[in-house]
């Protein structure tokens, strides 16, 4: 019915994902797509693809008039910047997958979208393979989306199933996801949850119309988790998973943040192993969904960009509807937290920054303390991101009508354990 | 970005789906959608809506030039024809809910949309709040969907939950399901597979291009499930689930079906509980993906329907893209399945007419063979669908590649059980 558009594509980078979908594009006559020209950086490096198609000057790419789409797909978040936008502005349809450059830079990225009347389409960028974006943008248009939770870092998955269910030690887990080629070359950015939390912002501008800075958002990752906490989580029931979350409050804010969450077996978040991802949608109408798929790697990723290609034959591009909104949502940090933190007896932990303690164990491994503290309290506190603690949120953690009621009993509890452990 | 349309809403039906939209719409201005005219078949009904609203005279609605979008959400597919034909026709956007009466005319139903050059959405007609079709439409438009397993009806998922976790009767079951709202008001269609064979037939357009009678695809449902099978499932650490699926062939045509199938606790489908309705998406980029949410009931049909408007905004529809390949895909039938048939010694069950028999078991209460049959064969044949015979398909089950083997040995074996049981 409608008139599909002949895609001529200049690609930055050709590795696993850029290959990936070279072998594809050539094997679907059908989407009508080729590429023109790859600009690589590394010319001596041997490619499974005719020589005359790479170049290592981008000018080859965005200044030549034929090439109506530029796809993106390098490591390197400030040179991919660079490309974005001069192709945006040069009127080029855009293709990326670099969800750090474009959390960081959605606000600028949306302008140029609309000052030059351009697509610039991204969802490779969550959860890869998962078409959670444009489902946010196309099937949530509406006041109704109570909330969204989800695994979205394929490597910090792959290490904490590898570390809870397999025995493996974090260090081997770890490498173990950089040879599969599921992490990033950067390991901290996954460990230290900051990819999680540049996919959040994203998840946060599509879901609620939020333009947050990723490191404005609450985030940790499971770089201080210690085996205890997970024969801990055992004992109770659960499984510890990184959780990127966002939830609707009483007063119609948003609470955003990435921490590791202790999930129970009867959710489906606990059914997301190794390098998959997940993503449940809570919408007061449709209940509760739950999409799942490769969050991370070669293919899952080329997948995503080739929708992208395809929705870019029938013009399709991103409305961000939501900023839109006569009332548009905002950050809120007027919650609780019921969390779980972990450290060894000597370290400080404030107990008195908690609004209620309800429960402490020690060994002479470990003290775990159960709490409930206010969100605000945690983001103006570092105590809790000191090596060698932990902190873990509850199911069903965030308490959004909490009478606060602090008693001495509790600290007697509390002061026990000190005396116990010997602090 | 771009304009919004207001939408005059006229809505044949006020039933649990449609008292709901009017609820919603009210209390979601920013939709700028409003319900102008509700045509009801029994006025004398009490309804939680001003009496003005409610007419009894269709013409009302689908003569009125203010109204741009006729949303039909009754029970009678006949009826349902009539009024989406005719507003199609007066070039209306409709949004349906009625899988029966898409399935059975969906080819007239796109020549219509193409004729008039107004949108169809159906979203609501296969598996409700899973946004399953518009999801086949515009992110897996290339050569490489592998192929689709789901769970579609809730209906009857939910009677087998009971039956086979809750060691609930069959009957009991069904009358719970009525009673929760989500079985059809005619319980054979979900019982004997119509529902879902009538949804794979949508899914099969949209994923495939393929346009085919629900009737002439191979379904049964879960009428002849017996409870011997639940415990031989279960033995075998099964559980029984009603499954829709389409499987790309090695020569790349499509095999279609509605069968029982046996699901192993590592397959997601066997998360899929009650009411839930669950797709599993394979396509060889992405691997698998699933969607999960709920296939049946009020609210989230509703959901459904509310997420179609919304796209009517941006006067989005579907495009039908597979329908316009080079190479259309094409049903396939030259394919064997792995099956366990499940019946009463006395009953006959052609032996002679499976290629291989694999197993046998039998005790006094039944007999179960499990063997390879070719798929042409079960739609030649009628002994399977005879009363007190009960078919289920293995995990893995599409057995694509099969080399035909009869020997003496394994008709041996089938005859020591007919003698046994005393055939």
């Amino acid at each position: 019915m409608s008139q599909q558009k002949k895609l001529n594509i200049g690609l930055f980078g050709f590795g696993v994902v850029g290959e990936g979908l070279y072998k594809v594009l050539e094997h679907t006559p059908t989407l009508n797509a080729q590429i023109k020209k790859v600009c690589i950086k590394h010319p001596e490096k041997k490619r499974n693809a005719p020589a005359t198609l790479f170049t290592t000057d981008a000018a080859q790419l965005l200044d030549d008039e034929d090439i109506n789409v530029i796809i993106e797909l390098i490591d390197d978040a400030e040179a991919a910047y660079r490309i974005v936008t001069t192709a945006l502005r040069s009127k080029r349809a855009v293709v990326s997958a670099n969800k750090k450059m474009i959390a960081t830079h959605i606000e600028e990225l949306i302008a140029l979208q609309q000052k030059h009347d351009v697509p610039f389409l991204y969802e490779a960028a969550c959860c890869a393979s998962i078409p959670v974006i444009r489902n946010l943008e196309e099937y949530y248009d509406n006041d109704l989306l109570q909330g969204i939770r989800g695994i979205v870092n394929g490597s910090t998955n792959y290490i904490l199933t590898k570390v809870f269910c397999e025995q493996v030690s974090f260090d081997e887990a770890l490498l173990q996801a950089q040879i599969a080629g599921f992490a990033e070359s950067d390991p901290s950015l996954d460990v230290e949850g900051i990819d999680a939390v540049n996919k959040l912002s994203i998840l946060l501008t599509h879901a609620y119309g939020i333009l947050s800075s990723p490191n404005a958002l609450l985030h940790t990752g499971i770089q201080s988790l210690h085996k205890q906490d997970a024969i801990y989580a055992k004992e109770k029931g659960y499984e510890i998973k990184l959780v990127a979350q966002a939830h609707k409050l009483h007063d119609g804010s948003i609470a955003a943040f990435v921490l590791p969450q202790f999930v129970a077996k009867d959710d489906q978040l606990s059914t997301v192993r190794n390098e998959y991802n997940g993503v449940i949608i809570e919408s007061s109408l449709a209940d509760k969904q739950f999409f799942y798929g490769k969050g991370a790697g070669g293919f899952p990723t080329a997948s995503a960009v080739l929708s992208d290609l395809s929705a870019l034959r029938y013009n399709y591009r991103y409305e961000y509807k939501k900023l839109n909104y006569q009332a548009p949502s905002k950050l809120g940090n007027d919650f609780y937290l019921k969390v779980c933190v972990s450290f060894k007896g000597l370290l400080q932990v404030p107990h008195e920054r908690f609004d209620q303690i309800l429960e402490w164990s020690s060994n002479e491994k470990r003290c775990h303390v159960t709490g409930i503290i206010h969100f605000e309290r945690l983001i103006e506190d570092k105590w809790w991101k000191q090596p060698g603690i932990s902190i873990v949120l509850y199911p069903d953690g965030i308490i959004d009508n909490y009478e606060p009621r602090k008693n001495e009993l509790e600290y007697a509890g509390l002061d026990f354990v000190e005396q116990e452990v010997g602090i």
